[in-house]
């Protein structure tokens, strides 16, 4: 399918954007520091779909943002995605050995490192995102307004809040749907969504009235939604080699899902919606959307 | 003494500008992730002598810079280091009860929690830096410049760096004076120097090539190392009742200080001569930097 092909190619383009910008990073290393660098980059390099970054650069492409900050935006926030997964993955939160078939951060390196590495690395997206060089090509109100979206999304009334929510609710028997859906808004949907509006930041587009800034943020709250719904049922009924984690951890560990509390059928229902909401919300964008609607149906049909 | 009850009544003019900036903060928080809200106040509302955002204050007010924006630097600044002592005190950093005569984060707070009102204070910084209102008065090119000041001094090049070299140290038998001063530049006086360039950059002076900005780099440098100094000498002399934590724990685990590498004598000379230096590089703004000087001698003098 030539479709694919080319959704394929497109999105090896941008993801070698980041790895671009990622690599350029990190030059001089302090050496009596060298181990807490190292420990980042660890964090930083292990894989995975990069699907902020990408979300973030086909959303500024689409929308004609200057595509050098858009790598260097992609760069912070797979920093702050990064830096998220190293203290979940700490023995005080999930205590989790594996993730994407790689021993945890705090598996490589003593757990102090660890937890330096994941505050070295949220650091580090603002401190990429306050370097003007790579933002010469963006006024300095819309660099600023790349950093409130970040902060916005990444903290406690975002993303932490979302992992606050997930903690609280273990120890409970149960929980609504509606919290499970306002959990996984801010824990996962924050920073999906937040990645989508940085490429239209980046574009010029910067406010709640603007018509365009309100579908790209309904495509991505809708495609976030459905990325955690497709993760729940992955653990049910994804293939472990694939995955590079073991399945069926979250009824092993009593976790509140949307598979536990919908069951899988309405669940699969579920996810279709969204996807299909998602999808919708690109009308107005016509043939130019083709790359965010193929990417959409990646995330719906993905086996890992 | 009139100059002493002056520069009380000074301090706590800055203070009190923090602190409502502090109480205007925090007004919704949502109801399901209360408990990291909670957390964060804690750390930050744990009292101290609050000195980066005092000193971040009064060098914004020695140069006539926006006392708005200072007060909301100040915040950020006192969010990154409330951050760092939560973490700090985890159990797999140093492992403490007590910090400032009160059970430290963690042990009021679930662990995890903790770990959560650390990242979120340390979002929180430059959510608080980047917001537009608070800096109406400051043009968006100095804005980006305190993010990066702050970004650079907390990060991995800066105190994450000073607190990894703290950590690998105590592995090893005996350490430099060359490597212990570079430990306490990076995991103290990152913070302390940046405050005091904030206050610069605040009213206009950004650059390294300005002679006012150096002039408060190497007061504010000085000063950061005479901090440490004071802090190992109180831990061998100080009173546990004033200074709301056991002394004698530094010897008890091995700590490299400066009082156990140069001994008591040396680097109570050594803290003299560091006070007199940096008072030294205050000498251009003459009577107006009144009271940069009585901070300084306030610093050496004190008994908590």
């Amino acid at each position: 399918m030539n479709k694919m092909a080319d959704f394929k190619e497109k999105y090896r383009e941008y993801l070698s954007l980041l790895e671009e910008e990622i690599r350029q990073d990190w030059q001089e290393i302090p050496e009596e520091q060298e181990m807490v660098f190292s420990a980042m980059q660890y964090g930083l390099n292990g894989g995975g779909k990069r699907i902020r970054p990408v979300l973030c650069l086909a959303v500024c492409d689409l929308l004609g943002g200057d595509m050098k900050a858009g790598a260097r935006a992609a760069y912070a926030l797979e920093c702050i995605h990064n830096y998220s997964l190293i203290h979940d993955d700490l023995p005080c939160m999930d205590n989790d050995d594996l993730r994407r078939g790689r021993p945890t951060c705090h598996k490589v390196y003593p757990e102090n490192i660890a937890l330096l590495a994941g505050d070295g690395l949220l650091n580090h997206a603002f401190a990429l995102l306050s370097d003007r060089r790579a933002f010469a090509g963006v006024p300095p109100e819309t660099q600023l307004c790349l950093l409130r979206e970040l902060a916005a999304a990444a903290g406690a009334y975002g993303m932490i809040g979302g992992q606050t929510i997930d903690l609280l609710s273990e120890e409970e028997q149960e929980i609504s749907l509606s919290l499970l859906e306002q959990m996984h808004r801010l824990k996962t949907g924050a920073l999906i969504r937040c990645a989508a509006r940085m490429g239209c930041i980046l574009a010029g587009y910067t406010g709640e009235e603007e018509k365009i800034f309100e579908k790209i943020s309904t495509f991505s709250e809708k495609l976030g939604l459905a990325f955690q719904i497709k993760d729940d049922i992955l653990d049910v009924t994804g293939d472990e080699q694939v995955l590079g984690k073991p399945i069926g951890s979250d009824a092993e560990n009593e976790k509140k899902t949307f598979v536990s509390l919908m069951g899988l059928p309405a669940a699969g229902q579920k996810l279709k919606e969204l996807t299909e909401e998602a999808v919708a919300s690109l009308a107005d964008f016509g043939e130019d959307g083709w790359f965010l609607r193929a990417f959409a149906e990646f995330l719906l049909s993905r086996t890992y």
